[in-house]
């Protein structure tokens, strides 16, 4: 079965072709800037890259674009749009409503469209992109892949907030946690990966790429993740805050003369690594070769990033009463070696020995634990279109 | 030497006299609704309490008529002003100017003023207690204590928030820590209880009370606390919400059409299990009680506030590579067997192993682990107006 996978932004569309039989991507690409002067689409077929400037005034010419550049004899990856069986949209936010992914129907958007308050950049993005497909492709089934679905196993005591219980009731402010799609699959390949059931396993989940969460995932269930009602708790990130007083917000909007959306928009942007490095890059790679050159600040933009990885992954141990399995993954957990390193030089106390030589690897699934120690700690790349595409098909079919 | 220790709030005057080569305690009172109709005092003299109605109309006129009461020549403790060798002064915040206690002067005055924009509601307050003090006792000695001070060993990693680096560089903004008498005083006990130098030991000191704080005490320096640049952070406390997602700020201010100010004001009084409960009480025992009637929130509140507590213990485990005792302390960690026995319930993968009956003791030091757990978890009951009478009593000679 072929499956398109859509990614769809505010101003962007990412979006992959695969084969869903044997998990093979037929053709990659993404259209940015539409409906801005100046739109370009980049896209991979049959291993060719090819790159095309030409205007998008909406989603819908973007979609019919792709289309056509898929259909494209010379550079296209099928031949006939009856070809697409399918299409796999990810859904940033399901709220509560959502604990796994679905066909959609005209109740399943009107749903997504009630989720729009609590991912106001995002919801109303995907809903675009599920309209825009729907109006080029009105008899191709589609699905919906939510950010927060695998999440939805978390308990009330992992996912309330200190908070009024109102707050609750009212506007459903509560931890959602993202990047489901990729603690789902990676949790359940480490399952395989330890030829054990994950229903017998707890694992603890380190996505750290430009967007960062940790998960722990107890007897295949999610219990607990560090990103909340938004994607900017947590861990720092390449340009979120992660974490921090909840009263800095207030202060912050006094001292600079600005409104609390407005530092929580810095918070989301500015701040992270990017932040702590006084601006410098929001890079891993950037950050270490200044930080190797003597760059105080980027130094403390990594060490401070790297513990408050490992803080999540103590508090995961305790959430659990023990860990059998922690994986990196995402850019940074998959590539860089020295950041996973220093991850690890927390957690010897569980009983953790890492195979040097085996970290040195990168992008590839991997031990980095020996095999004595009491907790196995792996790479696995994350592959969040691919698990998409598998969804999606598995629901059509 | 007799240290009359002062914790001034801004319409309260908390005292305690005490005899620093004996530790006792010779008189304690509390001075409520200064500057407010219906004034009233408590002291605790000689076994004996009493309760006196009578208007202050400002701090000075407080301290004067605390004074008098502990000169009263039948349910007072001393018979002459003279017998005060000294003022120990509770301050919240000595921002990064204090790592230590210190003789108040009057640069010392100027510069916990300085600090009064990151604790706006004690630091006036407390300098208000000081200037009371030196106005009816001018010629004795005072020592200011900070709460922030024992934490001032965290490494930057520890106190850096993921924000952009110049709130630090222009308005210090970062972690400060809060009940660093109180962490100070258990973490040294413990080591005196365990037999070994703290120099040596890893240890996490749960301070809950209404207010509650962990921190990591590693080789007798704090390297990592939850609350952070006030004390709104971290745990779950009695009305105080500690971590939420920040981007929550902004979501309530925008729904309830309030503003930030007013959010941070509801996440510090009206939020935590108080909040959680439906604005039931932030009373443990009223809690629990509730809870056992089948009151859900309840259920819910108590059960979040163990989990957070729970997490923040196996964070700093991650922070020290290990830890080699747990100590409670505070209201509620001192005698809530119920809750201790909670946060513990996660901990067994450090190795730890809970003697039942031992947890059945209130109010007194115990060991609540078996002599085989790899752990050591210990009640230590605090006494920050002790600690404080000890810090000033040494300052003084």
């Amino acid at each position: 079965m072929k499956v398109l996978v859509i990614n769809c932004g505010s101003s962007s569309l990412k979006y992959q072709l695969i084969d869903s039989a044997n998990e093979t991507v037929l053709a990659k690409g993404l259209c940015e800037r539409i409906g801005i002067d100046g739109a370009i689409t980049h896209q991979k077929a049959g291993g060719e890259k090819q790159t095309w400037q030409m205007d998008m005034p909406n989603h819908t010419k973007a979609v019919s674009y792709v289309i056509d550049k898929l259909l494209d004899k010379e550079v296209g990856a099928i031949s006939s749009l009856d070809e697409i069986d399918a299409v796999g949209h990810r859904i940033v936010h399901g709220g509560e409503k959502f604990a796994k992914s679905v066909i959609i129907t005209e109740e399943v958007m009107k749903a997504i469209e009630e989720c729009n308050d609590l991912a106001p950049l995002h919801n109303p993005a995907n809903l675009i992109g599920i309209r825009s497909c729907r109006e080029v492709m009105p008899n191709v089934p589609m699905v919906a892949v939510f950010d927060t679905a695998f999440h939805q196993t978390m308990p009330k005591k992992a996912y309330m907030y200190g908070l009024p219980n109102e707050y609750y009731e009212k506007y459903k402010v509560r931890r959602y946690g993202f990047h489901g799609t990729s603690h789902d699959y990676v949790s359940h390949r480490a399952a395989q990966l330890l030829e054990k059931d994950i229903k017998d396993l707890k694992i603890i989940v380190c996505h750290l790429g430009n967007g960062a969460s940790v998960s722990a995932v107890q007897y295949g269930e999610c219990v607990d993740t560090s990103m909340g009602l938004t994607p900017l708790e947590g861990l720092i990130m390449g340009t979120r805050s992660g974490d921090i007083d909840p009263a800095i917000v207030s202060f912050i909007a006094q001292k600079e003369h600005i409104s609390a959306e407005e530092v929580i928009n810095i918070c989301n942007k500015k701040s992270g690594v990017l932040g702590l490095s006084g601006g410098l890059s929001s890079d891993f790679r950037d950050l270490a070769g200044a930080a190797q050159e003597g760059n105080e600040l980027a130094k403390v933009a990594l060490e401070t990033w790297a513990y408050r990885v490992a803080k999540y992954v103590g508090a995961y141990a305790a959430a659990m009463n023990g860990v059998d399995a922690i994986v990196f993954t995402a850019g940074v957990g998959e590539n860089n070696t020295a950041a996973r390193a220093e991850v690890c030089s927390y957690l010897n106390y569980l009983g953790i020995t890492i195979d040097d030589a085996a970290n040195q690897k990168r992008g590839e699934e991997v031990f980095l634990s020996t095999p004595d120690s009491s907790v196995s700690v792996m790479v696995i790349p994350t592959d969040e279109e691919m698990a998409i595409a598998r969804q999606t098909a598995m629901l059509v079919k």
